[in-house]
């Protein structure tokens, strides 16, 4: 049976049992969405880091090796200075980062991952590869209910984040669709009701959120169509080790 | 015009910018619900303290006078040894609390009003007094968007609470329909859409919610009827210097 939790923001995190829970970490505007967006267009694998100093310093440890990894994410919305990339998702196209691996450093989503570290296995969640992940849990073999499946929403600097909350609510609606033997929270309840309120007008949603603002006040209104593309890539990126990678190469790297 | 914003979680708050905020604490289960029902019954103050031992020093320090408070609050859900009450409604009858003082602990609902400390008016929020405070909001002479209404809710051990997430939607609502001129942000607007779910049986939503549960296991279910009792006390019980009290005594100490 899956038994399926949504916290709204991390600091829920560190009061849940997360030792043997699957975790999907959700930052639709944009971490999340634009780790998808690379990966799917075959970048090799994505290292998160907290702090801007980390990344130059991790990208100094593979200046030995032939393929220099690109450093990319944001502070408040904007590329990084001396980083290859930004936080936007248009910008991870295939000529740019295949067979690449990327340094990523973005705050929210970020945090949120890190926060989430003693679960297994964490996977990466958008709307962009709901299905895959949904596909990816319903395959899952769960025991018990100190097994739960939890949606981590990110939110935007500790506050709530209302297109976090809808794709969680998204992720809710759609297993519960599947799988009939399905037991939910009051917040994963709570997050449902939000994404079928939402579900009819997605971008309409983000564009009035806090977050799709936010994007829009710094000119890049334009990635809120690329983070409510739903289901553009059947991709499960997986965090292990430090390191996000797509679901098959992480399976070689963890044999039963 | 009024700016309406919600809070799911105390941790929200540091994030927020609470200097010209008004702002309403909700513990629906059961620190406000009770709080409310204490002066409504003719209880003199609260005095709400985090620690049970602040709770046990503050007694001593009354005790040359001729009222000595009582110690009221719950850890687990249970009265304190050495308290004379617990934290359920039922218990704070005219009989019992009429003019007296009462020293009160709990944990998330103290929690939030300790964190909203910058706030000014902070009033105390339930189902029982929600027409009564959405009236004093109404009427309260609001500036611009740095002077916003916050409905603060407490969760259960930092997480998530659907009982406060509704009831903050049930001020949301009401305020709405009262004020045509109001500004909601997304956190408004998901809490009003769960209320407007769940509004057609709010016991049902309690019994079902993580908050409610645990009070039914611990053999006090009839104290979630006495939590959703909606407008049965028309007052406004504002946090004051460290001190609960009715509304028109607190007016009377902060003559503006």
């Amino acid at each position: 049976m899956i038994h399926l939790d949504v916290a709204f923001l991390p600091s829920e995190l560190a009061a849940k049992s997360l030792h043997s829970a699957l975790a999907v970490v959700i930052d639709v505007v944009r971490a999340t969405t634009t780790i998808t967006t690379a990966l799917a267009q075959g970048c090799a694998f994505v290292l998160p880091v907290l702090h801007i100093e980390e990344a130059f310093e991790l990208q100094r440890q593979y200046a030995q090796e032939p393929h220099r990894p690109l450093l990319g994410g944001e502070r408040g919305g904007q590329r990084v200075e001396g980083f290859d990339l930004g936080n936007s998702p248009r910008e991870y196209t295939s000529e740019v980062v295949k067979n690449k691996g990327i340094i990523f450093s973005t705050t929210n989503g970020t945090r949120t991952l890190l926060a989430l570290k003693e679960a297994a296995p964490i996977l990466i969640g958008s709307f962009l590869n709901i299905s895959a992940i949904c596909q990816y849990i319903l395959r899952h073999p769960f025991q018990d209910q100190r097994n739960p499946v939890i949606l981590a929403c990110s939110g935007v600097v500790n506050t709530f984040s209302l297109e976090d909350a809808v794709c969680a609510g998204m992720f809710v609606h759609f297993l519960s669709v599947a799988e009939p033997d399905i037991s939910k929270t009051p917040a994963a309840m709570a997050a449902e009701l939000l994404y079928t309120h939402y579900q009819a007008d997605l971008l309409a949603m983000l564009q009035n959120s806090d977050g799709g603002r936010r994007v829009a006040r710094i000119g890049l209104a334009q990635d809120l169509v690329a983070c409510v593309e739903v289901d553009k890539y059947p991709i499960v990126p997986i965090f292990h080790a430090g390191k996000i990678v797509l679901r098959e190469e992480s399976l070689l790297v963890e044999s039963p």
